[in-house]
């Protein structure tokens, strides 16, 4: 149950706990930057729960017979408590008083429960989480126990790596360390892709204001290691732990180079320089990171008569998580950073329903998801050989920039045949490659960036073009058809002259016609340059022999 | 809370429902028949269950970094049920009264629960489930559900392959197949190891004794495939669901041969025979079965003051579960097949704790046992070999025959230095090539199986002295010394002449005299073919030398 009240236009709340509709909510309050991703999962576990935390980029395959996709890296989240002996668990004893929310004007996830234990005993808790906007690594979470009489609290908390993708295991065992008797270290590795992840946890206990340090002992199991902590508080006494936690990888465009042992160490440093902020130092940061980069950047205001305030809001601060816009050798996941669904992969999504945020309220950004296109053409090369055309036939799923498709070949199984479902998609929805040159030629149109034209631009559009002077069918009726496709709507399979693909092949070829002979005239190295890679002299012929016979309706 | 009344002989009974004691009573209340184990999580799922099915032999390796051991395969225990809206489960609602039972006498579980739902609606359940001792593929279970008022009943059942050994997925994907809408099928492959296991489930609803088709649907997920059903009852009517699922897999030796289809048919076949016999007609071979091979035939009596006699049932029903005896190229794990722990793995404990039994009641078990050990000299022979020592050292901890030592050479990580902890059981606890001649000569001399002996015991005593004549060290003392081992104490590590090590060896040694000059005097082809693998004749001239010498306190 979530609060949409009009008055309330920063804050998604929910107003009740519903054990049976967790996803929903660990996907709505996520958290994140474009670097990682973090499913707001409750500290303690129930049944059902889906932990996720991905971080963009770093794609690995389970199996010769799956396709590549994010990994779910080990979970930081968990912290389990025991209350005079009753475990804090929302669906016993009772519900007193409760509200979680994501307040979108930072980042910062809050819940407050007024809990009585099935003991009868009555303990306030405050649990805050954030993700940094500024610090991509730094992950911190707060939690405050004040209990209604004395208590002996139990906390357990630490790295649990036994996490995967609905049952595919991406990571090695992982090696475990802790240093200090107090940070805990661990670093296992994707089996495919080979990328090492570093995940560090400290924590720190205050009670009123007053550091302390309660007894405390390490259990290391396979793929988790967790800090058991006992304390004695006083009734009314507030304990406050702060749990600092970050994630690295060897993708990490900043640390190229570095060894296992010097990311180790990196990460470690990064640890201790978070927990010396503080919980409340480190929140202040992303704070103003939010207001700088999207609130003032991009105040859309809606005086609408329903939620419609906190709806764009939503839209903005869930586009700024899922947007890898750090590295250009990254894209947005279908579903962003928010779940395994789609694998982390990258559809015409991007193209059509995101850029035109970016290019309006962020070019640099929008000009980064297009440099990954322009970085990804060896995987669209690639397509288009296997499939024996010329040209860059873009994946209706991407990846890794030189994969290429990696749209699962199945899906499921016929409900009356019991035969495996094909997902057709990544064979025939060709019209993606359409939509990558309309994606470039909107940002140049709407930013006037010549630089990107001039590098990637026009390359992209002029090897699309190719794509579709090598696909289209000529047919008795005299016209060029481009059958057997999937259209944008996707439950009709195997369609011949979609309306939609049709014409962009078309405005398409149109385009690369017009850019090639103002390039021949205009830029006459840069013409020299796409003339021997593509052979545009020859294609440009060829295009304006097809263009006008492109088959409309 | 477990019954342990004196009364109660045949029966391991739970009185009350613990949440934080799941695992205790999931291995416990174990089924199983040696070809596989089923632990016995209940139905409906909790939040820190282990829900583990493990076949004996199919060991798999995760990666590199880990070692080969018993994957965890998809679960066809869980079935959710809603009844009038209400999730069934124990932590929620009241319940009124509760007994979970193992009968030791034929193996079936029992549950009986009287639940109020938090909606305050009554409802009587009693839950039953086998595995066959006869049927080693074979599980079934049988749900009775009877509302005290009219009642809408949801019931989500099928088999789910997101299981994992504690995070480490060793399955592929796996197929997933259905036929005449009512038969799931399920396929998946060990990833390293390429055993194909096929897992089935159906379901059969009666009512008042009458079959009924509720409405369903199939639902197929990554990983997983189930059945949704649902029913309308009148208040005092009894639901029975019966669910039958198997497993086979392409390491059954009776199935040697068959493709991964003619595995699938077979499977799919046998599914359709169970249900056909329906859940009483199953139940009633088993209880033939334990009762002519364990209780007539190991009929201990022990009237002690205590739960004696009840306790020592509870052993034997347990040895029966663990131990493979159809099949000799497997042996017992040293937690049985119920559950994760140590990996399958076999150690000394065969020998020296298990094989007693099985000689002196079962001694052609013992024999299966003792041939694994023959059957699996390549690996000792490669240990040996690796060590740079002669002759057969068997492994501390032994899975697949060829393996060699598959102890794990680290695990977990030192409190202190924040280092690896190596495990040196693997490396130097080699008393366990004495415990295997040991164990071959008590078969021996408690059933006088001279079969036994001429093709595989008198081979595997002496290639055992062989390697012991290569590892005796000479000391300044003049005498023989074996030193840095661990002895059967595992708290010390690094020990010199651990007085069982080298008695064990001085007796192995002492037979290996005895027994070569015997087979040269009366078996003179058998020596023969044993003198031209093994070089007895400079064997037994070494060993003569050494015996004596061997440092004994």
């Amino acid at each position: 149950m979530l609060d949409f009240s009009k008055a309330n236009e920063w804050k998604i709340i929910e107003i009740n706990f519903d054990p049976s509709a967790l996803g929903k909510v660990e996907a709505n309050f996520c958290l994140g930057n474009g670097y990682l991703g973090l499913r707001s999962a409750t500290e303690e576990q129930y049944r059902g729960e889906t932990r996720d935390l991905l971080v963009a980029g770093t794609f690995d395959r389970f199996s010769e017979e799956e396709v590549t996709e994010l990994p779910n890296a080990a979970d930081v989240t968990n912290i389990e408590l025991t209350l005079n002996g009753a475990r804090f668990d929302l669906t016993q004893g009772t519900i007193q008083a409760y509200s979680r929310e994501l307040n979108l004007q930072n980042g910062l996830l809050t819940r407050e429960v007024e809990w009585t234990s099935p003991k009868g005993e009555n303990f306030t808790l405050k649990f805050e989480r954030m993700v940094s906007l500024k610090r991509l690594h730094t992950i911190a979470a707060r939690v405050t126990i004040t209990p209604d009489q004395d208590a002996v609290l139990m906390v357990q908390s630490g790295i649990d790596g036994r996490t995967t993708c609905d049952g595919s295991q991406h990571f090695t065992e992982g090696e475990t360390r802790f240093y200090d008797k107090k940070y805990l270290q661990y670093t296992p590795r994707t089996i495919q892709s080979g990328i090492t992840f570093v995940l560090d946890s400290t924590h720190k206990f205050t009670v009123n204001g007053a550091v302390m340090e309660p007894k405390s002992d390490i259990n290391i199991l396979r793929r988790r290691m967790f800090s058991k902590f006992a304390l004695e508080v006083k009734a009314g006494q507030a304990v406050v732990l702060e749990k600092f936690s970050n994630v690295f990888t060897s993708r990490d465009k900043e640390l190229a180079g570095y060894t296992r042992e010097q990311l180790q160490a990196h990460a470690l440093e990064q640890l201790k320089s978070d927990e010396k902020e503080g919980f409340d130092a480190l929140l202040a940061e992303p704070a103003a990171c939010w207001l700088d980069r999207v609130w003032m950047r991009a105040p859309i205001t809606i005086d609408g008569p329903d939620f419609d305030q906190l709806a764009i809001r939503f839209a903005q601060y869930h586009m700024q998580l899922m947007t890898p816009a750090h590295d250009n050798r990254m894209n947005i996941g279908a579903k962003g950073l928010s779940g395994e669904g789609y694998k982390g992969h990258t559809f015409w999504d991007t193209e059509i329903f995101l850029l035109p945020y970016f290019i309006f309220n962020m070019p640099e950004v929008a000009r980064s998801l297009e440099e990954y296109r322009y970085l990804s053409l060896p995987g669209a090369h690639a397509k288009a050989a296997h499939n024996g055309y010329e040209g860059a036939q873009f994946p209706w799923e991407s990846a890794w920039l030189d994969d290429g498709e990696v749209t699962p070949e199945y899906m499921g199984t016929d409900i009356v045949t019991g035969q495996l479902i094909k997902v057709w998609s990544g064979f025939i929805e060709i019209h993606i490659t359409a939509d990558v040159a309309y994606g470039v030629w909107q940002y140049y149109m709407c930013t006037g960036d010549q630089d990107f034209m001039d590098r990637y631009g026009y390359e992209l559009m002029l090897d699309c073009a190719q794509f579709w002077a090598s696909r289209l069918e000529p047919g008795e009726d005299g016209k060029l058809h481009i059958n057997d496709v999937v259209g944008p709507d996707e439950y009709k399979e195997h369609v011949d002259d979609n309306a939609f693909t049709n014409y962009l092949v078309w405005w398409s070829i149109g385009k690369a016609i017009e850019y090639s002979k103002m390039l021949q005239e205009e830029k006459p190295e840069l013409y020299a340059r796409l003339d021997e890679k593509l052979g545009l002299a020859a294609l440009r012929e060829k295009w304006a022999e097809q263009v006008d016979d492109i088959f409309l309706t």
